[in-house]
């Protein structure tokens, strides 16, 4: 059964009792059982990784080069900042998508600029926590397409 | 039968004959038939609708705002510059989800601004056609969460 | 009878219907219908044009620019970035005023920035409906004195 | 009877001497016995102040929230930088609307920001001496409406 | 016989009435009649075509891919923030050169600056109407070198 | 017989060898005898100059002033700081066309800026070699038209 | 007993009345008799200076160097551009501490920067009239270690 | 008791040996030490937490949200570009405060601008250690504050 | 005899006293004394002018336009942002030389824009005290010119 | 015998894996190898250090101040944010000496400015592995010549 | 007796020819025999110096350094990026003193900038040929003051 | 026997002399002396070349494209500004490396960019006359490299 990595990096642990008006009230590990299951209706195992830590994100993100097909990383604040979570993406060959639940658009000036973007195989943003939904069908699909190359999308 | 309008802005009536090695070969009316049969499939109606025009952009936006449950946007090099279009989206009240196929982040530094992407409900970019299928995934779940209102996602 | 241009650029249709906290509850055609009648109270006849198509405002005032004493124009977000429009009103000899029903200093960054305001006659912003009325009330001095050339203001 | 003050800011005092090309010739003491009989025509008592002193603005912005229906301001040259006098203006809940003679987009570069229009009710400028009758006008309105609260405009 | 399209935009349809001493005196009709009859005689023939309408010029650029050697283009303002007739230029395969009467370098600062320069096959600017003259040599030394692929320029 | 002088900037003189695949192939002697010719199949005697000194570019533009008609420069990368040599052209009565092998607005970043461009009668990039050509034919009818003074372009 | 003065600079001799949601509604006569108060039971006797006038600011800071211990500036609005108070504070040999009873970071993007700040002692600002209590026991402290000079703090 | 935690960022252990120019020469187990006693003197148990490590000191906060009645936070050079720390500040309740031994706005350009200050209560900086001692004063303050809810400051 | 005006900005009172690295010990009332020497030995008749206040200082530069052959201003801080004193300027027809007597290049980034020195006849800065002579120098130099017009300087 | 520290920072520890077509495909363990060897040979002891967290590079930098005679440093993409490492390294009195693989001036923008080097001993990148070895070399120098201060280098 | 070097940069050598109405028509043998009798009449020896070649302004300030008092610069438009003739400046001993004919502040933005300036003695701008008198004058003082060190000014 | 250029430019010549607190007392023909027979030590002839001439320093890297294996540049002030040495730099097929003696990162903001150092082999900094050595082991090594091609660095 194919392997995907959800990562959440800084604050996302407070998912539920953080600034609700912005990130919604369902907490973080109904999230997370949510997304396990999501991604085992679509054929997928999915490994759950929290951290505040920027070398512990990229730590797993080096670990998970050999083991998983694919990555789904919402950054948090380091989006806006973290060049080495960056150089760890472009460093592994799996595709890595990133989500944001918030539109990061339409918030403060630096939220506008994601130094994760250029790297990122594609990404989602906006749509709370369906952001993660989709990068999970997205996953599906793209592994899929590397094994049967075919249809349209 | 809920109904749903997928926009194209300039250029992409050029699809699969415009720079293959960033937007892929299969045409524009591929693309197309493609995505009302995946619309379909959810349960919806998809109109497609292209203009190389912004002001047939707008005009258009403004009459689908009594007839149809969402917009799906690709708004080509006007995502980058086209104020007039961000205010007609801000100005009609359903969902305008922005979609780009090409990571936009990812080439020309102009590219990486969207005046548009502020006033939309999410943005989907660089998932190759596989954007659009995950716009209209978005739409669907958003639409529905309108009505029955419930589940984590 | 001295002819005046009163031209509303894009999403300005959409008056009363679009986002009226800032753009008031009043409907577009009876805008349009009170400046026709303060116009005349003025001895002016007011024609009233409005697009969404920035070729389409460039077009129009190139066509005023024979039969029309003055125009007045609310360029909307075009007012933003439109040095097309810009050039047009440059090109031509009749005296433009440029007019803003909101505040455009103290909404979004973007909009402090008026590309027209260098090459119009002069500009009126943030008093509403209002706005029109005192540029209509302009127009008929500023063409008055063409004709008697006299009195302090 | 209705008490409204205009207030001219720096440089003003020399009106018909200076930049004649840009501020035309008509001194400065003809320029406010035409207010004052204009404002009378409109059913208002017109007070005049001037000043160099930003200090001596601000005191009297703050002297005249509790006597006048409104204050007309040319800040001359503070327009572009005093952020005290624009502290001044939303500290005091009576309408300011703001007035410039010459067109100051079409200027030096550093005149195309004002720093006081964003708390202003309204902004006038490009017209001459016009600029001060329709802010006059303007302020009628606004302060009639206050009372009747009707009509389109 | 070889077919090229010579291609104005916004305002210059104005040309000999607008801003003279920038533009020169001579009219839009003549202007075109002398390119006819000077591409005429490099064995060229001439297809003219203006529109004020963003849209409408890259439906141009879409439909002269198929039928024409080459495209002269004059963008006026679009020139200077149209990213999508710079995307429509970038996806047909004929080449494109930029044209304008004035020196755009000497004027107001946003002028300096070309969106479309960097896809064009070359640029020119600043000889008055001779530019277009010079346009159309270029065109006639590019299609040739096609042919025959020799000479030292 | 009309004297033109055709300068070359610094690096230039390595054309043939340096960069081939952005300058082409041609050698700079080759280059110069094409141009020699190709002035004088205009009725022109072209005298050459190279230099990689700016102030030698300087005095020569100096010299030239009482002897030539017309001088074509493609100053390399002094193009980008020079503001002497922008001086220079500025300070001397005859036209200077500025000519650029490669297009100078596709490439590095500080290559889209030319300091000399505002001060030269026209400017021309983009063509290879070609461009130079385009410039003799310019100057050619450029000095033309001063003598006689007559036609269309 | 020593002596200290606490400046406030322009509207600030509003405070109560003006935007209470941002600086409370404690009026200014209650604010300096708590201060004054507050002072004297740390020993201290405390001057009180308002001022809409930079100049008369200024003023007051020289005076001041020859007859207070130190100063407790809240410069209001002038904060952000007066260079010419700043010099006054380098010029002058006592300790000055900035204060600002809002979060000066936390608004408008002007209000940000301080350029008052480089110069002080020390800057207290966000803690609502508190800000005012923590700059006196502040200067307490601060002209105590001038005398005995010695514990950790 | 109430508790608060003070909370050291990067280098900040180096206190005493760092720089003592600029920061002084009391260690920093002094200084700790120091501040316990000082908060139980007004009736508060502080707890010291020093680390290097964004994340670390972004766990301690999301901890520090339950058992503690404010944070007393020098962020070091965090304070500059963290957005990180800056949103787990938001993500909770209690009050944080800034505290900068040195003044931050007199040292290089980058110190300038903290990106934890609009997310704080408030701000202190520049005065030596004794920043630390008023920073527990507001605390004490503060939080009796919400006690008894009174008083002029 | 011919008067001129000797204009002191904000500071340049406590000259002497005021941070003598950088302005020296020469007290204030001595360079004045000094100047009117220096001023009669030219044949001139210098009167001291200094003022805190920017509006004292347009204040004065009014009344001096009737009075005086010429004005040697050294605006302080008030250089490098009041846009009102140099709107004064150009408002006043007798020549204003502006004079610094420190090296303002050499010092804090703000210090190196002018916003006077556009409207000024001519600049001196950084010859200490000196500054003044040469510009009192200038002044009877260009005086003298206006009267005999002739010679090489 | 003298040991100095070798530090490697971010994604580092994927050398010879990660980018090869940048970084080479040397792996890490085979890099190390060579540097304690290459140290040996000059007489020093090298410790190597990865890490991929920035508190994790502090706190040894920390560490080192005691033990070693210097440390070389590779900051990977810290060295473009982290002012947390350049207030380490300032804190230290040990030599710190830049390197970097591969010239970080001909990259992406973002790597064109370390904020680390203002505060290092010397920089050396864009040398491959070689990078390292002359570190190696320089600190072997620097300390000699702390040792016996002579010799022209 | 006393020796000093003027320096005439780029251009400066066809004074009286190069746009007279910003440099006047006096040509620039007349200036230099102007400025040589001026010198002489101060005691001093004058010794001229132009070019157009950067490397010879520098190699000539290297020479003065030995044999000169001191030197008076006009760099013309190096005065706006050399930071080699910066960097020669101070490298040697003696003063010099910058001078610009025109009111460099008043013309193209770039012209605003010296890059020079900071490591002059003092600038003189604006006051046509008498702006070299005045730096003859200063010379002359400067130096006298290191000989009897006294006076005022 | 390998030839390698060490090139010095503006400025370098008064080394000893300039600035010792920078750049040392060593005098330039010590270091020069010392190069030569440091180079000779690792079986390399060294030639020395030093211009204060941008064009002299382009002339000879062309020249020595042919002759030598290597150059050594330490561009002085031109480093930040000459783009023309880079594009000399780029044209030649030898390996550049790039020297400097002082930290250009910490001292003026200008010299924090080098417009050379993308286009050289590799860059050292920083480390006194001990950066040269550097540079002649880095490309006694470079040219080893392409000889045998073999061992980790």
């Amino acid at each position: 059964m194919k392997k995907i990595l959800i990562m959440h990096g800084p604050n996302l642990n407070l998912l539920g009792e953080r600034e609700p008006g912005i990130y919604g009230d369902t907490n973080f590990d109904q999230v997370n059982l949510h997304l396990v299951n999501y991604a085992a209706a679509l054929g997928m195992e999915a490994e759950i990784f929290q951290s505040n830590h920027e070398g512990a994100l990229i730590d797993k993100i080096h670990e998970a080069r050999k083991e998983f097909a694919g990555i789904i990383l919402n950054a948090g604040a380091y989006t806006h900042y973290s060049y080495a979570i960056s150089d760890a993406i472009k460093a592994v060959k799996i595709p890595v998508i990133e989500v944001h639940i918030s539109n990061i658009f339409a918030r403060d000036e630096f939220r506008s600029k994601s130094v994760i973007a250029p790297v990122c195989a594609g990404s989602i943003s906006g749509f709370g926590l369906l952001s993660y939904d989709l990068a999970v069908t997205a996953l599906a699909e793209m592994t899929k397409q590397n094994e049967d190359e075919g249809g349209v999308s």
